[in-house]
């Protein structure tokens, strides 16, 4: 059984690694008080340097835990997993255990931190659930139905069987049940068309498990999706491996800050373009808004025995509020249990997969999408 | 040796196979007239129906070629190869083959039909060049420096090993030399990291043959790219297994589309927002036709003892125009020659891939860009 997580009218608590990130307290802070602010219910438990957290000294509704060191965003998975033992982002997911018979000190936990190490310390402190050979980086990215798609991997697993791939959409189902409030969520498997015959053999063998856990009810699987499906919404949640998945979010990053960078060099080109550019101003704002990447900010790595969050570590305030915001809704929704529910359901009568090295394969370089 | 091409001085004559993509005759024969009056060195060999060809009858530097067959957008590659055998598609790819010492009919052809029955066909009528186990397709997307980045392999590959890349980073290397006139483009190997450790086994060690290849001054490998840097323009060219090219293509090509549609919803919002769209208006034209995906029409499939090229289905007359072009300079600029040479000259010191089962797996879902 999973950690137990938190009934929809208990006080919620999040853990953050305030340390990480690009800009550290800096923005952690800033982005903890406002969502204090914004949620009555919510408590937190503030991770890191004694002096990083004076600012926050006597903030209500919040625990400073001192951590002793940091992982940079530059230190091996290796030196985050076995030198710094103290580090804020160790402590922090360290909240996330409950001693025997106790409730956990926190329900989720929230870093910027280097990616990579987040995984690998996640894994070895938390440990898998039941039923999930391999942790998945999950995200969302914006779509033309006015909603957003959710895509797992993104880069924790860069080789993956059929079996995983199907853990993969039985993690995700759970997570968009869970964040967004759809239950029956369409599950798509990324390929390079829509026929069944389309794909490597793994990615065929995949559409048979999914077919075959579809037939069984256990999921709504919609079939193939190409990477275009993404971005019009087609389904609800896209499912690929980790190296697959990592490439479809930075491609996605790179066409969104090139056609920015165009939009702005042909607004800038003369004084009457400039003029035209503040005439448009209150449109490409709008525009703007709606590819925020900020406003999608928050992976979650699922497939542990707690819930964590991973923020993109250049965030502003703003955006690992967001981050906060898609802990909070996780927890408080009971992710946990969820997912470990389908997981019970679904992959019960499943094959499992074949046997795992265990090596962790996390991508230190992984960061949440630039839309903007 | 490859089917020699033709020195630049020379006449260049171009197959069009003028019934493929969605619209066949109606917008490729608008295309060959604006393309032969653009270029009064070229001539055309036109392959289609009878009464498709028609109105082509009596043009200048023009031979007609007729066909009895059409190759249908949803033909499976079986009924391409090996039952329409009179279909216009393969007549066009056929101009190429020259009878022993006589010169080919045509230096290159170009087809807007269905990508997996044109990498087949052509594959089958033509082979590959000694030293290539497979043919990949290569496109061009538009970049931040205001130039394009070359990728390949786009979907005619699944599963590829290190030494397939390596051959198409070859190909690449001779097609962006050929069209773009940069002799020694720079290479970059899709990945999820700069690093040299990131990825799969097979990408790191087509990462050590890249680097074998530079150090022997055969190629100017940069390194691992990530997915944005093809937007970037941090490469010339960008080389990948068929399945990662494809989704990116296809992300892009979404990120592209729905960008596109969230701009034209904020400025039909309110009567406000259109006044200020018609006063934006020379600005957005601007940016759209710098994203314009007609503009980068035109994949080239590399590898075959033949040049011929693919059009995206959709293609409009200019559209077509530009893959016609693509085909044109890359005849004029002895293409295959340059591949050739080069193959000689970088894979004589490499090793061979393993042994292939040489199964065509190309991707008829295939199509190219759709940036805008």
């Amino acid at each position: 059984m999973p950690t137990a997580a938190a009934a929809p009218s208990d006080v919620i608590r999040i853990a953050i690694d305030c340390m990480g990130g690009d800009h550290g307290p800096s923005v952690t802070l800033p982005a903890a008080q406002a969502f204090l602010a914004a949620h009555p219910q919510a408590e937190l438990v503030l991770v890191g340097l004694p002096e990083a957290l004076a600012p926050a000294a006597g903030w209500a509704r919040c625990r400073l835990v001192y951590a002793a060191e940091v992982v940079t965003m530059d230190d091996p998975i290796e030196v985050a997993l076995r030198k710094k033992k103290q580090s804020s982002m160790r402590v922090a997911i360290t909240q996330l255990k409950a001693a025997d018979g106790a409730s956990p000190l926190a329900h989720a936990c929230v870093s910027a931190g280097n990616t990579g190490a987040l995984m690998a310390v996640a894994r070895y402190l938390l440990k898998t659930l039941d039923g999930i050979d391999r942790p998945a980086i999950a995200t969302v990215m914006p779509n033309q139905a006015g909603r957003y798609t959710t895509v797992l991997d993104l880069g924790a697993n860069v080789d993956c069987t059929a079996e995983h791939l199907l853990q993969f959409a039985v993690m995700g189902s759970a997570l968009v049940a869970a964040v967004d409030g759809k239950e029956d969520p369409s599950v798509g498997l990324l390929n390079i068309g829509e026929e069944m015959i389309k794909g490597s053999e793994t990615i065929k063998r995949a559409g048979e498990l999914l077919r075959q856990a579809a037939a069984d009810g256990h999921m709504n699987f919609y079939g193939n999706v190409e990477g275009n499906d993404i971005f019009k919404g087609t389904t609800d949640l896209v499912v690929c491996d980790g190296f697959v998945g990592n490439v479809a979010l930075k491609t996605a990053e790179g066409v969104a800050t090139m056609m920015g960078a165009m939009i702005k060099e042909e607004f800038s080109r003369s004084w009457l373009t400039k003029l035209s550019a503040l005439v448009a101003m209150p449109v490409l704002q709008r525009f703007r808004g709606r590819v925020d990447h900020r406003r999608f900010n928050g992976a979650a790595l699922l497939g542990l025995r707690g819930l964590v969050f991973k923020s993109h570590g250049s965030a502003d305030a703003f955006a690992f509020e967001q981050a906060l915001n898609r802990a909070y809704d996780a927890a408080r929704n009971r992710l946990l249990d969820r997912v470990h529910d389908r997981i019970v359901e679904t992959l019960q009568a499943m094959p499992a997969a074949p046997a795992d090295d265990t090596t962790v394969t996390g991508d230190g370089a992984l960061d949440i999408p630039q839309t903007a």
